[in-house]
């Protein structure tokens, strides 16, 4: 993949070698999502995952005001109404299609195969925080203001927050505390909840920061970079055993790679390693 | 339920709109657990699960000295001794019934479908991490002692604590150490580890905390809440995949509910909204 | 056991009644790992696992430089090259084997019944955190300088690392950022993400330490002890009900012992207990 | 527990020593189940599970025509209609805590300690399935017609069999070409299937087989049935390593009793063994 | 959908009201499968699961020799040699993502909403197994010729069967038997194994008879009939716990449909139901 | 390994290429087993396991009466009241530690790399089937008598028979029949249930017929076999997803062997393949 200018909301682009950038960019709607958005942050995704030149993803939004001010819900109404002459079940089933498609395009950052870091400021409600669950390392600005919004609206997150949220973080009372309120909390208590890694003043630096993380990454093996990534995300929802057992399929083959011994003689000459494409 | 003076060892009271008050209450043996108060316990929390008025609980334990200090020895050192003269096998099934009894009863402010907010003070050993570990939200005052106390008494703990704490906390390390050495800990490191989500001065700015948040969860639509609550504790024993398919069969009925739309209503209007029972 | 010099590359010496300290032992070369010295590691910790003299075990590295600064590269290069004329999947097979080898030998740590205190300084880089993921607590001294350092050799970590670190701490954020990028981390960010439980100035002071912790852990009960290290290592790889479920057919056998009536009367006689061997 | 009589739809006879026989006794309505059957029907089974004189209990229904035609459907159509002002988010968990209680009552065979043989007959459709499912062993008379009756009604099974049929009979294909169709199948396609584990000519020949083998089980040690019962259950729903580490936690107490010196004293001497009540 | 001949390897009819047949049309290749069909085949069943006007499916092979004769090695033989400059560990990776492109494609027959069912004649090897074992319900002709052939060109099945084959029939000592030797086994074995649940005479009569099915599930209520299969395969993988509990929230919803008083209304008036879409 | 005559209670021998026998070698005891002979019998497998010229094994036993009539209750007396002046709980820790040691013993067939086809005859109590259900495939000689025989001395099956049996046969009323009973079955009823795959006149052809499959099954692809066997055994205890998946990780190492081509080639040579060893 090169810049891409073909998406209508995002922002494509290369800023480093092996680096993309996905930048949500709707910034005058604070980067609310509608429908079609959400497909194509599922298309680009799944693009990058088997893009043989990209190592390491940053995701952004664009504007200063918002990551993303989450689901638009002018756009989403719609889907609630168009049923109502039919019944409670088949509103269902139609819902429940609805809703994995929706899991299914969001969930697209957690299963592609290439680190994402996600750099959040302003803004950031709901959905904002299923997008951000997805992601391998979040960091944000020190403006950011983070919400499990859901419940202010009615409803019990569901595009993953609920799923990921208690795996991700430590204190299953705080999950529960910003889940039951909607309350708005901010940088330095999703650093000190272990939210975010890392907190930056302001979101030019926030952004920095994740290109630096994604540039020292997509400088080491990929092969090294992207099995940590597979043997992390399966160790999440397995047993210890399980985790060992998967570990060493994949590594039987991994180990075969002529990576350890570039980086190694690389080390060792003090030179930059030369991976070959994955 | 109305305000409800039938129970021997607790008060269970109404002190805001649809926020019930569950309060151990046997303050000269520092709240001390014989069975009979256990069962109890239990009982009041599977009738407040669905009790359609009631939308937040809050537990707390009467009395400035403890929260609980735990299972009362008196009354359990019978239970060892009953069947002296059976083998050891039917001496483990008898066991093994009784304990099954306690942990569903300790267990029934987990399986409560409304958010249980514990307020922890004092002495707080033992069955109290049992207890605390089965609320959604865990406050306490700064005077608070923890322990889990019984490898000192020369046994595991079994009414919940050890498969549970694990899971609630961030850092596994820190449940080892208290679990092995059975050493007290006070509000700042529990706080710190996560195991409460804050810390407030004395025993009566806890409640009141206790209350604030109950009050601010009882005014959000149940189905929002409750939905949540279940959401998260399926999420816990799940795999990410398996939370996110029960969730969207879950809210393929809720989003069919008008609280989406009076609560959105309400907001616009800067009003409060008014849900109906759940 | 007692005091036992038969071992290669560890001494293995009981410096308090039920307390035993294996020291890596190799300290020219930063406590470095050869297959022989993980095989001797894993014989080690078999053997303790049932010794019923010992109730709780340190692990420490000689030396002043490092816990240990990993697997020895210089000895590990045989295996990947010794295979050379056979396919890609044989390799695969004989790698397979050597893997779940050396993880059985690493994870011997886990799976022994009594409690381990790993007691981390200077370099601990590597196989260092494969080691100390299946310890039960972690502390450290203020030197240690962390690492999962295998992407930097171009793989992934497969001895244990990857399975464990995210079920032992709260942020996966952090464990993917250390382990995309293997920085180094120190000892305060080691216990403010929940990795280790407590930081000590010295490695001298941090030894001291963890002896305390051993001996008071070893003046318990072993059956408590034992008994909470099982429940726990149970319930971090199943459901709450599964893990409770557990623990009463546990404990049904275990409330039979002598220990509780010995641990509770100690305690009013304000003497210590003594308890049976196990 | 002596011949009960207490009971407004079941009668409850102990024929033989350590045996109690459950029948189903609404013959007029072909034993079809209302609430208060059912409610009924899991008091007697939570009864039996712990009643130390019972050892084996045999399951059927009253009169020639039917072991039960189901679900009695005069009685549970005021379920679904009871809530009609409410939205469908609010009568779906008025349902969902209705249909707990039914599958909690119907379950309890299951979770009943002692074996549990199901003798059918005649009719047994839809209920009569999710019943048979939950028993340890099944035998039928040659005139049984069964059906997976609940797509005739316009539904999915709900109280069981759609969860425990595919674990307890071995062809997937015909498990789901019954389910999908509600065709009615006979006693040699269950028996061909696996279903039921022996057909016999007429209701009283299947009566009398149950009994049989429930006079045989009751004369084993009691420990060792229901350890049986206990472990096969959880297998069904473990790993199979899992299963095997339950198994030595289990038996590493019951091998304590004196059954198995009783037992093999009973051979030696070709008399009847005496087991102590559990 | 109407009947479509937009597919070039796939007649896709509907025979009968609501019910689709999807043939595989390449008899002069057996119906062996290249990569443009296994994608064209996963197209075809994700559009019929959401297809409202689709309730039943028959799936069968065009020709008289072979339902399918399995993969095209001609056209797979292209993938291993791709890539010989690389690596053992990128060809993997490269591997690996193509396994998962075919196992997604052939798995759409059982993440497919509707039933599916498959007719199996003649050769019947290898990717036919694959296929077989992703239907609900397998029905056959007497000449059918079954092989689980993969062992015999060096590999291990993974497109599917060796994950479905130990769920869907009883007997594990044949499931390995017939996977380690590949031999040929017959329609009678097929059916005495439970892996087909029936058996006629000639492949047209096979047809009819999956007709015959097909018609007779389309009839009844879709919701009833979609809510089995998803509830059966739900609990084919979850415990008999979960399978309740899901179970209960799906059909705290489903049974809210008019679709029961419908179908008992028919069932009085001897009338045929007529259900909604789905 | 060659012919291996230094066992004290087994014939280890290769009567044909890469197919190993073991004999269980104690007829004048019914080939009981002691616990010399399971540690042994552990030990042989084990070792089989990584022999690059074995490909397939059969287990039977010596002599015309008994496959095994299970464990040697002489040998086995003493472990019960080895430790008489304990208490319960120490006594259980004990026992558990012995059980453990047993399963895996015996569980080595189970995860040996190599099929291994158990060919049964005579008695069969006990042990026998614990020993039966860990191999691939099962055959007997028509004169075998199985039995569940564990209840018949007071307790409950604790070698894996209960673990596995439910997951190897397909009628779970069967399979709870039999282990509550203790009575004795038939190799015609093995065979109708699915237990064994294929029954023999005598002994002496069950023999013929186990070399004749470990033969067949030793001339194929070890690659492919010896996959085939891990990611059945993998499937067996996890979804179908997880199955999937591993299997893809697995094949896409394996598929890059010259096994495919060579198979292939000989099938159009019509000539026998040769595989390098594995």
């Amino acid at each position: 993949m090169a810049n891409d200018s073909s998406f209508s909301h995002f922002n494509v682009t290369f800023p480093v070698a092996n680096v993309a950038h996905v930048e949500i960019n709707r910034p005058k709607k604070l980067n609310a999502f509608n429908k079609e958005m959400w497909l194509e942050y599922g298309t680009i995704f799944k693009q990058l995952s088997s893009d043989s030149s990209t190592r390491a993803i940053i995701l952004s939004g664009a504007g200063e005001r918002a990551f993303t001010a989450g689901l638009d819900l002018m756009s989403s109404g719609e889907l609630t109404n168009a049923h109502d002459t039919v019944d409670a079940a088949r509103k269902a089933t139609a819902l429940r299609r609805f809703i994995k498609d929706f899991q299914d395009a969001i969930g697209s950052a957690e299963s592609c195969e290439k680190p994402v870091i996600c750099v959040l400021h302003g803004i950031s409600y709901g959905l904002a925080i299923d997008i951000a669950t997805c992601a391998d390392i979040r960091i944000c600005a020190s403006d950011t203001k983070f919400a499990v919004k859901e419940v202010d609206i009615g409803i019990a997150a569901d595009i993953g927050t609920l799923s990921r949220l208690p795996k991700i973080v430590g204190s299953l009372s705080w999950v529960k505390e910003i889940a039951f309120t909607a309350r708005v909390f901010g940088a330095d208590e999703a650093f000190r909840q272990g939210f975010v890694s890392s907190v930056q003043p302001t979101k030019a630096e926030a952004i920095e920061e994740g290109l630096r993380l994604a540039t020292l990454i997509a400088e080491k093996s990929p092969l090294g970079v992207q099995g940590t990534k597979s043997l992390i995300n399966y160790s999440i929802d397995h047993t210890i055993q399980d985790g060992l057992e998967y570990t060493r399929v994949w590594n039987a083959c991994a180990l075969q790679a002529p990576d350890p011994a570039i980086a190694i003689q690389a080390t060792m000459q003090k030179k930059k390693a030369n991976f070959a494409k994955l």
